[in-house]
């Protein structure tokens, strides 16, 4: 779908723009990109405008074939051993929220990403932008999630660097994140690998992580208290190879949530995906949460959960395997993968209607992570 | 010497505090840090306030065996692969400057710092913090310059990630790159191995980066433009390791310069340097900028140079090596290590004396890097 166009600015939520399709690969700007003069906060929200960032200027600029593949990590060979690498920079705002802060997110979004090649994290680069005036403790709290996250993980902080630059040319911290790991024998976790017929699975509750970033952020107040999700889901992942190493895709649906990361995958794979909004986890604190504020979860981004694409004679055992795992007790399956309208995502909807699921074009919430 | 008390604010070079030593392993707050109430510039400047927000802050949190070896890269093992790991954020300011901008800084730093460990750089990640509110081709400019170091220097740039902070949250572009390479069998470079009698080796000119960097920001001439060295040392560190892998060690002299790198590892080593302040190559135009600056060409950072501690018995071959490549031409032994003085930097002076080289405390110039 190359002439598919999409507007360069333009309102929250995709279904504003009553667009057709979600083939990113064939996302065209009206005005090229480095025509556009500035940089807007939807550049960084992991949709559509992210992607013709990195499609547009950074893909052509580093003219890689691994960057290419554009997914969450880089699967690598280096003296005959296959590793993931991958990083992430963390600009949550606030630095400290219900269920987390900006050092264990820093931590487990990594080791996240690694996981999603199916590599258990073994080591992690940190790397610190503070601001000037910043509170000590502050830092010091930071540090200290990020030791305990790691921990946590079994990954190790093996190198690291700070700089300051002036207040006002930060917001107290920024993180930044590299790692590696192993990816393990017979493991190749690929949105290339999805054909038709795999199921769909995900492995809890969505919508924890950017409720709770909202909620602290506007002062609102739901009636519980939501916790972020941030979690490390090495172990889970682990669990899941250990039933079959053949899964077909994995994916954590941070920025962009379930959507963009369906999205992603029925783009990179050239297959159509159908969910069943009924059976998509969602919590009731989070639906009324998003039903005030005119939120769609499925675009609400996650820390702690995953999406997987399993061949179908595998699924039942997978999905068996995540309930067992502490990370994985409200997997539940919501979709399948299908012939017919290669590239899109459809949702099936409670009365039995039919939506198009779409990128969103940037965030629905900036700076969520 | 764990009795040495440093101020922990106080004026920009270190000679202003009359300090007798740099043992940074002994250095201690008068007030712990964890007390002192905010950030400072000087945290990170690569001196002694750098050093104690990682030996106080950053290594208890974290509570590796590898992050407190404090290399400028962390060796790790992996499948049974050794491997060099490093990592770096980004926020020089202006974003360009003669001879480079943050971009090729940004590829090059973190290439050098695997270099150090005698590693080739093999792939790097990168992160892009931007500013709302850019200009688009200032991106586009700093990931093509990326792009190009990144050939010139034989690394694939595998993995990224691009968020975007509110206008008066930034700077235009910060970066971080992490970076992992292979360290070549029977190449075990440490500060640990310094031994009494090494002779010390300068790739060539110090002070021309820092000088660079000044020159634009404040809007000085010195007669003529003096570019940053910015450069990827990766080939010249072959070269030497052609002719022994038994160096001791290197470092690439950045933040702090020449001084921090030799106090660094003074430090680490618990060995005496004595350097000739004759001997240090200083390029007049840098001398000159210093002279009317007040600043000491020791103190001022590098982006493409490097200091050698070799085995007294491939002194001549390593200087000979590394003269004999492009970016190693002005190779010069400055210096050797003595039994004398443990831990402590001195300069002999031209005139015959004798001055403590201590350890900054913060940076003489913010945001060099």
């Amino acid at each position: 779908m190359p002439d598919t166009k999409h507007p360069t600015s333009g309102g929250p939520t995709p279904a504003d723009r009553g667009l057709p399709t979600v083939d990113i690969s064939g996302w065209t700007c009206p005005t090229p990109l480095r025509d556009q003069p500035r940089v807007v906060m939807g550049h960084g929200g992991g949709g559509a405008l992210s992607a013709e960032l990195v499609q547009q200027i950074f893909a052509p600029a580093f003219g890689g074939e691994i960057l290419a593949q554009l997914g969450d990590s880089a699967a690598v060979s280096l003296g005959g051993v296959r590793l993931a690498f991958s990083t992430d920079s963390y600009v949550v705002r606030p630095l400290f929220f219900p269920g987390g802060c900006i050092g264990d997110l820093a931590v487990n979004g990594t080791v996240n990403d690694l996981a999603m090649s199916g590599a258990r994290a073994a080591y992690l680069s940190c790397g610190f932008i503070l601001e000037e005036g910043v509170e000590m403790p502050v830092v010091a709290g930071v540090a200290d999630a990020m030791g305990a996250a790691a921990r946590a993980a079994g990954v190790e902080v093996a190198t690291g660097d700070t700089k300051v630059v002036e207040a006002g040319h930060g917001d107290g911290v920024y993180l930044n994140t590299a790692g590696i790991g192993l990816i393990p024998p017979g493991v190749d976790l690929r949105p290339q690998r999805v054909v038709p017929g795999d199921v769909v699975i995900v492995s809890g509750d969505i919508g924890l992580h950017g409720v709770a970033i909202m909620s602290v952020r506007e002062g609102l107040e739901f009636g519980v208290e939501i916790e972020s999700d941030c979690a490390a889901l090495g172990g889970l992942v682990e669990s899941m190879l250990a039933v079959t190493p053949d899964l077909h895709v994995l994916r954590d649906p941070t920025r962009g949530g379930l959507a963009a990361a369906l999205c992603e995958i029925a783009s990179a794979s050239c297959t159509g995906i159908v969910v069943q909004e009924r059976a998509i986890p969602v919590p009731s604190a989070v639906a009324n949460a998003c039903a005030i504020l005119g939120l769609d979860p499925m675009y609400v981004a996650n820390e702690g959960k995953l999406v997987a694409f399993v061949p179908r004679e595998h699924a039942d055992a997978v999905l068996d395997a995540m309930r067992a795992h502490p990370l994985g007790a409200g997997a539940a399956i919501i979709g399948e993968t299908v012939e017919t309208h290669p590239g899109m995502v459809v949702a099936r909807t409670p009365l039995g209607g039919t939506r198009v699921v779409d990128l969103p074009l940037g965030e629905q919430l900036p700076r969520i992570c």
